[in-house]
């Protein structure tokens, strides 16, 4: 077989669809984020205002993160040195998994590379590892659950999206003693709305289920202490899983989960995915562990945050450019098309400084490309009157459909 | 169903077997490596010297890469703030990749949060993404391969360890028109024997197969610029892919391919494990570039280890313990008993201040535990000298059987 011929033909596939990923090449700056280098591919730069990061408040370049990990860096050097298990576990993996346990109210944590390892090693342990075991997944839940649950080859049931009522006939129509695990996001990351917890919870209740929600793109977000939307709605001890990312609101990178001590223990003694690979530096635990502690003391932080987001929606209101409605903190601008979609990022990045990633299939449905906003704390105002500005010489110049006002 | 019994049940059965692990909690000192802290369960701490790690070469604490993290996090903060599509790509990023295609002689690098999700992501993605394809697969292969190859799905054969013959043989009993892979290590981590790349890529070139392989112990540590045992034996443009991790020898986190610029913007393309997860902090990355750097420049830090694991060898074979002989760095001390195993680690952990972590089942087979001993250029005479000296007694209190002299 030619090798580099299928290679390439697949590639000119997403070339053709418009889905070739060309990514960016920025340098952030601390200390002037959101503003960033961009490294053009003939090697000049510029200097863009980003708008689509999962910074969402500005935790990456905090003076208190930022002291953490140069600490952490003298004190223990660079990295781990080893996997959990053999010589990588550091007093401060321990400090850090205490810290998120607390965060959610629970007996114990687990860190992770990532959030998408959290999730595929953990859902793909639990799954596999309890006999008989169905799983039932939101039809919109992220690739590492799908992984996940795919890895475990356990019996699945895909219920529709926020469904609880479908939800509930599909656990009906299986056997009751059947083990079974709902696994669901609260925050959904391209649409930003936000799942009904009260209700899947009473519906898993119902059938004896265990509960496993991802709070990526919630944690140091929303809840008094940063909790989550769980901690909001005050429903964190109904959860059995609660899993979490430390490299988006928390602006380092890592990933955990938190449970029952039995639950984390038995997920630290079978996930293939957390055994055999390097631990976390000591800089990123200690950076993580920096963050958390301050976000769950300023929920000024997470006001000022939801305040910078009004602002953007008004401001994309005032020009008629449409936006999804949604209770979150995301913005998602409606495109449609994943040519026009490209066009418009790719204008308003060299044209207006202006850095919003276009969103196009897989990440999410053909039609439905979209540009993904993501307002922080550190927007000013002028940025924001600059961002919708432009969005509106765009529309027109575009031809692209107003909203109705 | 009662889930915590289900845990509980499954931990309990760890315990019996000896095999439930404790981890050692250190904490590691720069500048005083492999000397590190531990903290025992009551919150009490001792000085020990830590005999098991990956951090081979000590990097993890060399002063070149702990100042290319600090510079690198003034300059950009602690985290990517993103995924490599949206917003998480760094020039940091972008010139590590070219630091790693140059190391391999190859035209691209690709990079991953870790070696274990480079293997998973790379195999899965490839395995899955040419139909019809058969991969031949090292029955010793690391947990991370055989994660990956399962995930695809595809059919797969699994040749005996470092058997070219098995592999010829299993590679002409297929259909010669049927896509092939054949996946294998350089250096076993657990047994520390090397394959024979010549032959393995003599047969799958007979066969017209794609050469995958990982030589995550062995980057840094090998050849006259650290591109592995591939470069050492003049094979690396006769490999595809050489897959390596910065988390060992480079001492710090991540993992990484290497390959044509086809096949690596493949995996980068299609790869859910690479797209939807945020990248690697830039001070990662920038410590990851200083630490390749450096040791292409500097192979006589690759002379002063190979003396340091002359020297342990020599020192037990005085004492008469049992170690695997084999051609790279790792001195596997073998035990056979998961209990002992735990035991002798304990004591020498307790009496000795010496770290080695016990490998049990799943890592290793059953009857075949081991201390797996790592010397480093750090080690001085007076440690080693310790540690075949304590070896030495233990031996002798658990009527252990001696080496035949
Ligand atoms: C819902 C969701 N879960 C998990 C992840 C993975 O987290 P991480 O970036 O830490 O790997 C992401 C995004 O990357 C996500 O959007
Ligand atoms: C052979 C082999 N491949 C891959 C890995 C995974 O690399 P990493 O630790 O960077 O995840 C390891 C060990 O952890 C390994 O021993």
């Amino acid at each position: 077989m030619n090798f580099e011929q299928h290679f390439d033909t697949a590639l000119a596939g997403l070339h053709e669809a418009g889905n070739y990923r060309v990514f960016a090449e920025l340098e952030r700056k601390r200390g002037s984020f959101p503003r960033a280098t961009r490294y053009r591919e003939d090697g000049s730069t510029h200097d863009v205002t980003v708008w689509c990061s999962n910074d969402y408040l500005g935790m990456g370049q905090h003076p208190e993160v930022v002291a953490a990990m140069h600490d952490a860096i003298e004190r223990c050097g660079t990295g781990a040195g080893g996997t959990r298990n053999i010589s990588g576990t550091n007093h401060g993996h321990v400090r850090l998994e205490r810290e998120l346990a607390d965060l959610h109210g629970k007996d114990a944590a687990l860190i992770f590379t990532s959030g998408y390892v959290s999730n595929w090693a953990a859902l793909g342990t639990l799954l596999a590892k309890i006999p008989g075991i169905i799983c039932y997944t939101d039809a919109l839940n992220h690739a590492s659950m799908i992984e996940g649950i795919r890895h475990s080859r356990c019996e699945k049931r895909i219920f529709k999206h926020n469904d609880w009522r479908d939800l509930d006939r599909l656990m009906a129509a299986d056997d009751p003693a059947a083990p079974k695990l709902v696994a669901f996001e609260s925050v959904y990351s391209m649409d930003g709305d936000i799942a009904p917890i009260a209700e899947i919870c009473d519906v898993a209740d119902k059938h004896g289920a265990l509960k496993y929600i991802d709070e990526v793109h919630a944690v140091g977000m929303y809840g008094p202490r940063g909790g989550g939307v769980a901690e909001r709605e005050g429903l964190m001890d109904r959860i059995d899983v609660i899993e979490g990312t430390l490299g988006k609101a928390f602006g380092v990178m890592g990933g955990y989960i938190t449970g029952s001590r039995n639950l984390v223990d038995f997920v630290r003694s079978f996930a293939s995915g957390f055994i055999f690979t390097t631990a976390l530096p000591p800089a990123l635990a200690a950076g993580a562990v920096a963050s958390i502690r301050h976000l769950k003391a300023h929920d000024e932080k997470r006001q000022a945050h939801q305040e910078a987001v009004r602002k953007v929606r008004a401001a994309l209101d005032r020009q008629g450019i449409p936006h999804m409605q949604n209770p979150s903190h995301i913005v998602p601008v409606m495109v449609g098309d994943a040519a026009k979609c490209k066009w418009i990022s790719d204008i308003l990045l060299e044209d207006y400084g202006i850095y919003v990633q276009p969103i196009n299939y897989p990440t999410v449905p053909v039609g439905t490309e979209r540009l993904r906003i993501t307002p922080t704390p550190f927007h000013t105002d002028a940025d924001i009157a600059h961002l919708s500005g432009a969005l509106c010489d765009l529309w027109s110049q575009c031809a692209l459909a107003r909203a109705v006002a």
